[in-house]
């Protein structure tokens, strides 16, 4: 099956995502050149950005990230970096509440931790930028070999409502980071899935998040759990590797394969599948596999589509979770799964939770 | 110490397995041809094998899979592949309820999805083949790779109380499948051990689930979580690698070596020991390392024979977990955790949770 | 940086560790040869040791492990050994209750158990040695690949209260083990950590578990899980490899650097990290990512200081977790947490959760 989508994330990558609307930030890519239509893979970093950021209060009364002010998202936008990238972000605080910006995952001195305790919260109205660094991996001086910084991670408040931000993260303030290594295989899309005590990324039960690929897509999930409980993350018919890339880097790799993993609080990991390999195209479920969870709606859709766009067996008013679940095409309408066929918009208009490439 | 089970396996996997009383399916198996009785492996896959599935209900109101009427049993029985076979399973519900089997890992289309969202489940008296296929891993034409379908997988009921499956999982709607890629190490026997809510194998603290085995025996177990809670799953005296198989692939696996993992609701994974290899015979216990857990009985013993039949130390009538359990080797009698001598006997009466090879 | 402890371990893992007062164990160590100041690495094991060690009731009633008498500490004291290692562990139940001592990973054979079941405790004032052997990874003689014992194991009683030791555990009865290769790569600083239940090594939130270091120093850290709630283990601005040695093997170690892990009782590992490498001297939180647990207290202080001795930006009396916190320097002065500049005698005085090199 070709890939659709070629090319698409260079407009995103490149000058386009410096342009107004954009709710991810990608830092370019490269193509790899080999046989038949080979991925792209990450290029080498070492990028200085500059970038915006804003914590507001949303209509719903939840609080969001976003690159621009009123459009804040929850889950905030997807920042990705490649190994060698700095990032300055000047976050500024739109709520009435001190936050911060917490980062896992990337290096960044005391005076960007984002806690009350190293007074790197911002207070309402205030601006703070917070500096993360990258690094690839390498050898240090004694010999040793030192890991790089990539790996799926993500940010969140570490302030709202107590002092390791349980009433920020409850309310919508976390947000995807993805740092790359060069070669990193780049997928066509990246889905980001917060399990949130018992919602997905802030929704309520009966607002099923679902998302929207072709079959032969690369997909790849950015799986972040927050909150107060454990959970079990599976997709029906696709299946990842349980490593840092989540995708097998060959015969040797002893890495488990798997379709269910537990994970708990500030847990992160990525995957990446092939929309409908050997199995075809199919309303795919997702679900969190504690089964009063999952019955208590913790379960979204995985719709991919035939190249001409149907979906066997798939009637969107079937519920897909507990009896009180209504999920439909429609509701995935919404901004928060927007989905379009114009590709090159598709971009700005995608929710929190969608990273075209 | 000599391997005593040597050849049996090919009884089980030929034709012995399309006789009646089987309650596993083995696809045939290969000897490797090495320095002193080395293991057997797993053959290339590339079967298609048909397979008739029963649900039912059981005389305590369980329910369970079996492979003939009035057999089920819980867990269902072990179905074993190698990558690259391709099974068609018959299934016939026998229960009062809609029911279905759902599987992890292996590729399946929607239409086999065993979900009532995807019209893939059986009403009561119904029957519906479900075809599961498997694949070595490869490279795709892209150039990546493509990893296979080995694993410790499961099945499960998708439909039964709930759109999850969660009345029938707890009642007892489960069952192991184990995918091998060609050369994989093969057990001398396999256990599968289900800690679905606070039981094992859906059997009662009073009900202890023993296994026996005599020195030297490779042990192959096929772990299994289900329900609501977390678990800590601890072998005392032993312990595995924490990758694919559950054996280090050699000095370069960089997999941690542990005897104790926490896993949640439909996790699973497989490891192979040798019984009692540098340790000895004895009563090995295995719990749930979560304190509350093994104290409420989830505990049950590794009967690890010496040569001569005997068991260091072990007085069958001790408890072995809370105050108020009862195990002993005269409970182990029963059909779930029968042992008999008569080895070639054995296999057809052995219960849900022991395969002999 | 230069490593400012080189040697010191020589003094610990030599005669000094024979001594009175030591309230660790350490088998002794090598020096690797090659180019700028690399790490000491651990030596072949193959030494048989004997070790007296006591479990009694400290002051506030909770009970300890210790190797003298009147020095037992929650946790107990760190044992370490190399691959090939034997430890004769003469055992003296000093409180007024059954007790045991039960290890994980290593080699022992039933009769030492430390179960209850397997008549292996120890009345109130009885004594039993407890034989712990290990292993190097190689071949058995059917060819297969045997793993070794290294890991970061630990021991626990597993008979007061009940008969999985609920009780002891609860009232401090655990310690850590580490198992060595020869080859791995040693720290300069041990410290303990463990969960157990909501505490952290059994202190209540007011009391803030910190540690001490020097921004360059090789720190290890052995984290391990008691009681009966799950938990996720984070530090801020570092990170490490979800391997067995909690550092990379490489570039072709297909592992998942994290810098949160979820756990639940009887899981451990260890990690090494340099403390401040990329991110400089702090005050940096590590702490159960489990939001209520942290907002109750579940939190310390990974104190990096410069090489003058400074914290940027830290103040001691400033809380670290939930408002009811309390967490000072004068506080990391009490046995637990004591810090001297004197650093031969730093071994003697250090308390169970740091074992100095």
């Amino acid at each position: 099956m070709d890939r659709r989508t070629f090319g698409r994330r260079m407009l995103v990558g490149g000058a386009a995502a410096a342009a107004t609307g954009v709710t991810s930030l990608s830092l370019g890519a490269v193509n790899a050149s080999s046989a038949e239509n080979p991925p792209r893979t990450a290029p080498a970093g070492g990028v200085v950005r500059r970038l915006r950021m804003y914590a507001e209060k949303l209509a719903d009364g939840q609080l969001g990230y976003g690159f621009e002010k009123g459009k804040a998202s929850v889950p905030g936008p997807l920042i990705e970096l490649n190994e060698g990238d700095t990032m300055h972000i000047e976050f500024e605080n739109l709520t009435d509440v001190d936050a911060s910006l917490h980062v896992h995952g990337v290096d960044y001195d005391i005076a960007n931790d984002g806690t009350r305790m190293n007074k790197s919260h911002v207070e309402p109205g205030g601006t703070r930028t917070y500096t993360w660094r990258t690094h690839a991996p390498g050898r240090r001086k004694d010999g040793t070999y030192e890991p790089g910084s990539a790996g799926y991670w993500h940010y969140h408040d570490h302030v709202v409502g107590t002092d390791h931000g349980t009433g920020g993260i409850r309310r919508g303030l976390y947000g995807p980071v993805v740092v790359r290594r060069k070669g990193d295989i780049l997928p066509d899309k990246t889905f980001t899935i917060v399990f949130n005590d018992m919602t997905i990324n802030n929704k309520t039960a009966h607002n099923s998040v679902n998302f929207e690929a072709t079959v032969g897509d690369r997909l790849e999930f950015v799986m972040i759990t927050h909150g107060e409980y454990y959970h079990t993350f599976h997709i029906h018919g696709h299946r990842w590797a349980d490593n840092r890339t989540g995708i097998l880097t060959g015969p040797d790799d002893p890495s488990r394969v798997i379709d269910n993993k537990i994970c708990g609080p500030a847990d992160s990991f990525g995957l990446q599948i092939i929309a409908g390999e050997r199995v075809g195209a199919g309303a795919w479920m997702y679900h969190c596999h504690v089964q009063s969870h999952s019955d208590m709606g913790m379960a979204g859709l995985l719709l991919i589509k035939k190249p001409d766009g149907t979906i066997p067996g798939y009637e969107p008013h079937h519920a897909t979770g507990g009896t009180e679940k209504r999920s439909s095409t429609e509701e995935t309408s919404s901004t928060e799964e927007k989905s379009s066929t114009e590709e090159t918009s598709r971009t700005a208009e995608a929710g929190a939770a969608e990273h075209q490439h």
